[in-house]
């Protein structure tokens, strides 16, 4: 825990130095009045870099930013919500690129430097002449992070924003963030739309490297429903305003820097998994003991995204033979006389056999508003945590009637 | 199609001869009136195989099969619902021996020659008083597969049976089989409870080949909920009663007894899936041209099991990109410009692209008792079919108070 790193009350993506935003309502879908649309922009040049999709159906405007960070610049981004401009052919692909050329006249910066970000309905042609007079009508502000937070969400009940600042030596440095989740989440990607920014001045070629280890403790370790989309995108831009000298690989304050990092990107995924389709809680779960970390992320990871569990702790029945089913289908070793599995602080089952436990405490831990199942496989020091929500009839309701 | 396979009307695992049945009320689960146990029982030495999960959690039960399976013979099978029998230490393996032995001296074989199959609740012990109780009053009958299948539903709303018989040259034989399945269900195993008898008589060696061939075409093939339960058994009987000349690798009838057991098999799986828990429907995924069969089967799977493919079929919304998303994150290599997506025969995308197509006549086909989702990759020759269910809210409904 480093003391020096502060949560700013109403923080957002344009708290740092240099970062504007703004959205507008451009009715991407027909007939909706919401924010739909959005930009940031960056005052001074940044460098980025962009965790994405693995999924093998890549939207166009994954595609677009994998071209356009292959020098690891960017002055902005246009983020719409409404369609994903996924599966749309090279017509999408050519729609993404317009959207950058026309961000990047608007704001008179290179459109290699223009990062796009689409989320919505998969299969649908993005309607470009709302697009276009959408991007003429924008406004950008340092006070627009809250409106771009809006613009990018679709089933989300909230928006997820968070600003930090922290201190490199003598210098004060802020980052920013924000994402959208809600459904077609899991872990085996990037797992969403999620921009932070940052102030700091970071040395490109650490940038990378750093914005990977964050996204593998916090987005990669969260799932809704085991579903990944094809527009996960996790960017991060750093202009460097804030004057320190460069963050590198080997930098005194790196670590300052890392941790600041990961705790914006464990906040925003913490506030995705929480605000799942559907969902009424978010589900901790804390693996340890296992013989490696990889086993411990695929054990976590695998109960955190299992049906049975996820329905259990939205009926707050302490069914712990579901969590130990998970763990035995995630790849694991599993030596059943030497399990632990607690729900909180309440130890349910020792030895992979029942343990007597107070039944009724236990309801209410998983009534809580945030549940922690924990399991200690005592063969090793493989530790790790995921996060997901509770599976209920809402989130059926949701996704059975998204595109009418 | 080989025509000389017919099935029996009414047909179940006591139709191939030498095979009773029968089942009790035991009230497993306290104050429960339904048949919960049940036995098996061939009245000739019968050579039996078995496939069971491949979770690492797994059930007492299924311990003592692959013990008492190690020599390849079996009698009798002892099956219970209402508690699963795992997670209970060494004293729930000390209780399924205990069944077995029970069960041996009632019908007077030896004890390593009976199989047990439990399902239910995990993490409970055994009340081995009632079970007791309950084998002294289990009577057989050779109609009695019926009751047996009865007695191993729990959240399944009907029986699983079906009666084949089919020429082995000049003798004719007879296969039946049961099963039960509901929740729990995915395919990384076996799957769910399934006992499968013949009076055919087969070779000792080629039994299991058999038996697992026929499971990764159809268990294998179904999912549910993507959770594997800790106790899926499929066990075959085979009594020798119907006198044909041994089935072997190069019989001339190995074929015949073969597509017998695929189709039991089939069949069963498919009611499996049919009747998951809370499903209005049968969905059918079909994947062709894949690069091969094994990217064909993940690439099926993967779609059938997903959550947003699922609640798009409950809601009859032909969300094609739901998929593809899919598709892209089973591993299966993808050329988007060569990919085609059918819902029954309607074309809803080519080349990666929304293609138009009769909303209405699509959702009409989605709204039938069985769906089939066709997906053409354009690459190869690998084909496969995997089968699962919608996802409803009765679903979360049933797994929300399952203990309770």
């Amino acid at each position: 825990m480093i003391q020096s790193i502060q949560t700013i009350p109403g923080g957002t993506v344009t708290s740092p130095q240099g970062f504007l935003a703004g959205a507008t309502s451009a009715s991407i879908k027909p007939g909706t009045q919401r924010l739909d649309l959005a930009m940031l922009f960056s005052t001074a040049p940044c460098i980025a870099a962009g965790v994405f999709t693995r999924n093998r159906v890549a939207a166009a405007p994954v595609l677009l930013c994998r071209e356009h960070l292959s020098e690891g610049k960017a002055r902005a981004v246009v983020a719409n919500s409404g369609f994903a401009n996924a599966c749309t052919g090279p017509e999408g692909l050519e729609d993404a690129r317009e959207t950058a050329s026309l961000a990047a006249a608007k704001l008179g910066v290179p459109k290699t430097q223009v990062l796009v970000m689409s989320t919505g309905v998969i299969g649908v042609p993005l309607p470009m002449e709302r697009i276009r007079e959408g991007i003429k009508r924008l406004s950008l502000s340092p006070s627009g992070g809250n409106e771009l937070a809006q613009a990018i969400i679709t089933t989300d009940t909230r928006t997820k924003e968070i600003g930090l600042d922290f201190e490199l030596g003598q210098t004060r440095a802020t980052m920013g963030g924000v994402a959208k989740g809600a459904g077609m989440i899991h872990p085996d990607m990037a797992t969403m739309l999620s921009i932070i920014t940052t102030d700091a001045r970071v040395d490109p070629a650490y940038l990378p490297q750093a914005l990977v280890q964050a996204v593998s403790l916090s987005f990669n370790m969260i799932s809704i429903d085991g579903d990944t989309s094809t527009n996960d995108t996790v960017l991060l831009l750093a202009n460097g305003l804030a004057g320190n000298s460069p963050i590198e690989e080997s930098s005194p304050h790196r670590q300052v820097f890392q941790e600041a990092l990961n705790r914006a990107c464990l906040y925003l995924a913490k506030e995705v998994a929480r605000d799942g389709e559907g969902a009424n809680c978010l589900i901790e779960v804390c693996v340890e003991g296992a013989a490696s970390a990889e086993e411990a992320r695929a054990a976590a990871r695998t109960i955190v995204a299992s049906p049975l569990v996820k329905c259990a702790v939205h009926g707050a029945d302490p069914n712990w033979g579901r969590v130990l089913a998970a763990l035995g289908r995630s790849g694991a070793q599993v030596d059943e006389g030497r399990l632990e599995v607690f729900v909180g602080d309440i130890c349910v089952s020792t030895g992979g056999r029942p343990q007597p436990f107070d039944q009724d405490r236990a309801r209410g831990l998983l009534q809580r508003p945030e549940v922690l199942l924990r399991v200690c496989l005592g063969l090793g020091d493989g530790e790790a945590r995921a996060w997901g929500c509770d599976l209920t009839e809402e989130y059926v309701k949701i996704n059975s009637a998204y595109t009418t």
